[in-house]
């Protein structure tokens, strides 16, 4: 194990804790956000942007990577942080996750999943070695062990026979890995029933792994069901690894999910909205886009301090987004990312100082999220 | 007259001259090439971007501003410098050369020119009055009078009639002109005759401009003709007024341009060919999104220092810009908008040093245009 994790401080209200993790790129706090950087970049960004709104550990897709530009190019590279200029930690998917997601371009095999490309159509297999295989050619300090999402909903029977696959990957992947420098989480899958979470809990913590995931939520059902699963998903965690809860990452699942004792996060979300013209504010969200702002000579939040809301107008960026002008996406993208950012460094710093129930109750008693 | 412009130094082989030029904000050196920010932002860039790779004095165009967002909403936002966060020069154009281009799209009368809107085909009317309306709401530092160019290639007959009625509405510009904070340039028309610019700059130097371009220039002609016909023309402008070649703005011509005694150059070229995946070189243009630069880990030019070649290979950009991710262009449009600045640089320091047409000669010898 090549990361070292440690919890520093709990919350005495809640299970948010602060913590530490050491990787072969440097040291982060959590509980952290992770930046997407899909396609060896944070789209529309450079690292030092990334850097500078708080970024820290970025995630980045194997599937996408795989097929483009190839994981043997970025080996030739020398590895994905020296192909895109980042010096931070990465992590990298599975691409399980990415793969189940292509709907009739897959099939599931014992073995592993045969899909086609959603680039040019041609066929792959990605097996669980493959998928390490993959990642460690692309060198990330955290790897994800294969698995098999199911979607939501589902029966019980599926769910089950997806969890178990998802153990028996683990497995293997686990066997498969080679390069010493690189750290593998298993994830947690069982659908929506508590049972099988435990089951796959259960199983996966008697295979170790150095970190685990909780995959398999925020895939459509309310948030009252993730954040149950949530409440008797975490304790099953030894307390000494790092849980990392996939695919979450809006400002209030932030919250709850750190109040519900996870540690790590990453989403497509806050970048996402941005492209398309809607940023985060302290009241809930904004769409600048809108024909109601054009007018408006006021940052996109007046209590933001990030390079976007020191430096333009609502106006502008409006302007920028009709007429098609990249900086527009630019600006609502660094606003979005920084918002997210500062949102975790606030977390942090309230479980430092025992006020993070305080904080949580604050901050979502003004955000309202739609 | 609120811009002072001063020769500062003549060379010895050419008709190139270093000059300085005093705008209400702030000062730059001649000769100086002018990124363009048609609608209120150079493309993909921030001003802190445009400032380092070299920018320093800004082109922005008025047709596009005047529809969209609208001159007023940039008034009230307090003007252009302040709308888009730029503090340093800014010359807007008249719109003149944007509504002929419209083609079928525009009518010419004797007051202006009637004309519909790219964007939602509204029916829009521009006389010299209105051009200078609009560019006083913008508030840019150097105006320009509005002009018809004449399209290449013309009857003598329609290039005599444009230049006259170039004359005729250069002189309702400066009647018009009520901003004394911005500087008004007269634009010399009369398509590729040589009496026709004669005639065209006379009547313009009778009426008095602070400032000079050759328009009707970089319309389709070949090379050796615009430099002919710079040859004849500069001579007759007052050597006290700067001098400003429209829309001209590749490497080579910027050379020819400069030796010719032009002291302001602005194209869309750079930045135009960085978002197609084109680069300068000091060996001429590479086509970095080619199949043939995918495994080469060099820098796009091993003799540049921007930020782009310092941090990234041609392999990473072209994935960038194949995969269609933002950064790539963004660093493209940053390696081309410094190649560009400084050739201008390097232009100025060899007048400066007596040294022009060695550096010119050595330039362009190694540098392949097409």
């Amino acid at each position: 194990m090549v990361i070292a994790f440690k919890e520093l401080q709990k919350d005495p209200k809640t299970r948010a804790r602060l913590g530490e993790m050491v990787t072969p790129h440097g040291k982060v706090e959590t509980p952290i956000f992770m930046p997407v950087g899909t396609q060896a970049t944070v789209k529309t960004m450079t690292p030092e942007e990334v850097r500078d709104v708080g970024g820290r550990l970025i995630l980045s897709n194997t599937y996408h990577l795989y097929l483009r530009p190839g994981h043997e190019l970025i080996r030739k590279a020398g590895g994905l942080h020296r192909f895109m200029n980042w010096d931070g930690p990465i992590l990298t998917d599975s691409g399980g996750f990415q793969v189940f997601s292509l709907g009739p371009l897959r099939k599931v095999e014992e073995d592993g999943v045969r899909f086609r490309s959603h680039i040019d159509g041609s066929e792959h297999f990605f097996s669980p070695e493959r998928a390490v295989e993959i990642q460690e050619a692309l060198g990330s300090d955290i790897a994800m062990a294969f698995d098999e999402c199911a979607p939501y909903p589902c029966t019980k029977e599926y769910a089950m026979q997806a969890l178990e696959r998802t153990t028996r990957w683990a497995r293997r992947c686990k066997e498969a890995q080679r390069r010493e420098e690189q750290t593998l989480f298993g994830i947690i899958q069982g659908g929506m029933h508590r049972d099988l979470r435990e089951l796959s809990a259960a199983q996966l913590i008697e295979i170790d792994f150095p970190g685990y995931a909780i995959g398999g939520l925020s895939v459509g059902e309310p948030k009252d069901i993730m954040y149950e699963m949530l409440d008797y998903t975490v304790p099953l965690i030894p307390g000494d690894k790092p849980r990392y809860l996939m695919g979450v990452g809006s400002p209030d699942c932030l919250l709850e999910g750190v109040a519900r004792g996870i540690d790590m996060f990453d989403c497509v979300l806050p970048t996402r909205i941005a492209r398309n013209g809607t940023v985060f504010t302290h009241t809930g969200k904004l769409v600048v886009r809108n024909a109601s702002h054009a007018q408006e000579f006021t940052p996109l939040d007046p209590e933001c301090d990030c390079y976007t809301c020191r430096n333009y107008t609502r106006a502008y960026i409006r302007h920028l987004i009709k007429a098609n002008e990249i900086l527009g996406i630019r600006l609502t993208t660094i606003h979005n990312l920084h918002f997210t950012l500062r949102l975790m460094d606030n977390i942090r710093r309230s479980i430092k100082e025992g006020t993070f129930w305080e904080y949580k109750e604050k901050f979502l008693s003004r955000f309202k999220m739609d």
